[in-house]
């Protein structure tokens, strides 16, 4: 391969930049309508969010200029929000000459028509649209790689999720020293550790906040016994949804919460949420400050999947369904999850 | 029940007087020849460690009277260090007049007749000699439960390994709103978790050493990579012992690694080294400091006892071979982990 498309400028699109220019394959940056000003400092300093200059060999491109950032690329990486998915896929298709392998770092659920959705699966409709739906060679990655620490060569695994053995030797391909690459024919167990994760490690967060200095951090008990029914909770939708409780027992689903838990954004609101604020309240607010807290809007759009796709099964998810009660419903959050604790052992 | 007996004064033996007391059940807690002072101090005030009264109901007693504090025991507690358990189960049973089941708080590999071997065989062999191996009705207990936290209503969940009905019904009935347990009949399982958690803590400490400073608290996807590389370990060694990987995939594995990583005394054993430290040295610092490093004790034991149980296992170990190559001999601490990824995935 000597040319790859990766569409979207935030985090961790950009980072990719860096193992795909270590492996010699020339990185076409595209930035979305929303990110002209990411793609705009990156071609005179650093890019704004990993606060590092991109890989010399990346070349960038604004967000008029789609068609001409995918010409003749060899697979396409996507690295847009969840939200961002559909409208950014869409105009993709309007413009792909050819099907090529398609490889989704977005996380979470999309919504297609008014359905929510495995992201994979709205790929696989729209793309179906254009070329035939047989016609899609699809790849969704997971595993615990922030973007941040990738662009750093923090040694960081990947899992790449995907039914063809021709994307899954793309994949180990782009291994470098500190990028390590496995693969599993396993997509949905993937795809859906990813979002859900993001679900799980606010519930992380809401014992830091509740507990952190009222407890001078002498709590990770309790946060042991969240992240432990998190890793049983995934388990148990992965293999509703016909995938493999072992993709969740390893990158993908561990590997992955365990990052998610430590740091990011999903931790931090969970965080506001422990120490007191209303769950909009603290979507609004990190929203003001230009973070996105993805794992309060895949468990709305996971709600919904869930109970459309796998009727009953929340109710057997103690922890779901607590934090649902909690961030949609306005349940009191330390009382609710110790609650929790009663009905999850 | 209405009595029970705890061996060993120390954190995780002093923090069982809680649920039992809550239960209605009095503790009778026995302090080893090395924890004179903290029986007396919890005579009068606060339990040294714990930094808080014990249950008013709490019976100590100093280590002349072992007989007095287990006659009658309707069981008994083991909460000694794993070097304190074969001398302390041996003082023991020249005092037992029954055979009355064992609850093992203990955690790790003990030496009997100079040879390594689980804890819960070592006390197989120890109470045959007395009563006959049959007699013996053993738990080990496992899970996420950090003493100071327990003796806070901190929620903690334990799991029991038994194999016998009766124990398994005694573990549930010591539940509390924050202390929760389940049961397992896998006792090897419960039993090697909790023994290797302590060595594999040691790595995510080392990283928080390596990196913590230097890179700012950045480096998450590599702590993830060796929270997740252990966990896949812990499984092979348990399964390789004909235990349950399922039982590595919950609390005793996944939650007390959860619970081993974020605190406690492996993880700064392992900080130590990180920072530059030599294992020995590292250990020794902490001794001084009153400090048991049981991971740095667990790796040499475990190695010895995987060498002899499990010939060709720990080649297959790339994590456990290279705390061992760090630990044990003198390999360079971040040269040797970076290598293990690439061996690792």
């Amino acid at each position: 391969m000597k040319t790859a498309a990766i569409l979207g400028a935030g985090y961790m699109a950009s980072a990719m930049t860096f193992p795909l220019a270590a492996n010699g394959i020339t990185p076409r940056l595209w930035g979305t309508w929303l990110d002209d000003e990411l793609i705009a400092s990156s071609r005179t300093g650093e890019h704004p969010r990993l606060k590092k200059p991109l890989p010399e060999s990346t070349v960038l491109f604004d967000s008029s200029d789609l068609g001409t950032a995918v010409e003749g690329a060899e697979c396409i990486f996507i690295g847009v929000s969840s939200e961002g998915f559909v409208p950014v896929f869409s105009r993709l298709l309007e413009v792909l000459t050819d099907a090529v392998p398609i490889f989704a770092l977005t996380k979470g659920f999309s919504v297609l028509d008014g359905r929510v959705m495995r992201t994979s699966e709205a790929g696989r409709e729209l793309f179906g649209r254009r070329f035939g739906a047989e016609a899609l060679v699809w790849t969704s990655i997971g595993g615990p790689v922030k973007a941040y620490e990738l662009a750093r060569e923090i040694p960081s695994p990947a899992i790449f999720g995907t039914q063809s053995d021709e994307a899954a030797r793309t994949a180990l391909s782009l291994q470098t020293d500190y990028y390590r690459v496995r693969t599993t024919g396993d997509v949905a167990g993937v795809e859906l550790s990813s979002a859900l994760k993001n679900i799980y490690a606010m519930a992380i967060g809401m014992c830091d906040g509740l507990y952190g200095e009222r407890m001078a951090r002498n709590y990770h008990n309790f946060n042991s016994l969240l992240f432990n029914q998190a890793i049983l909770e995934m388990a148990m939708i992965v293999e509703a949804e016909s995938g493999d409780a072992a993709t969740v027992h390893d990158l993908a689903g561990i590997g992955d919460l365990y990052v998610t838990a430590q740091s990011g954004k999903n931790q931090h609101f969970g965080r506001l949420v422990g120490t007191g604020l209303a769950p909009e309240e603290a979507y609004r607010k990190m929203e003001s400050e230009d973070l996105l807290a993805e794992g309060f809007l895949a468990l709305k759009a996971g709600t919904t999947w869930l109970a459309e796709n796998h009727p009953g099964l929340i109710e057997r998810l103690p922890l779901f369904a607590t934090l649902k009660d909690i961030c949609l419903d306005g349940a009191p959050v330390e009382e609710s999850l110790r609650e929790m604790v009663r009905t999850s052992l």
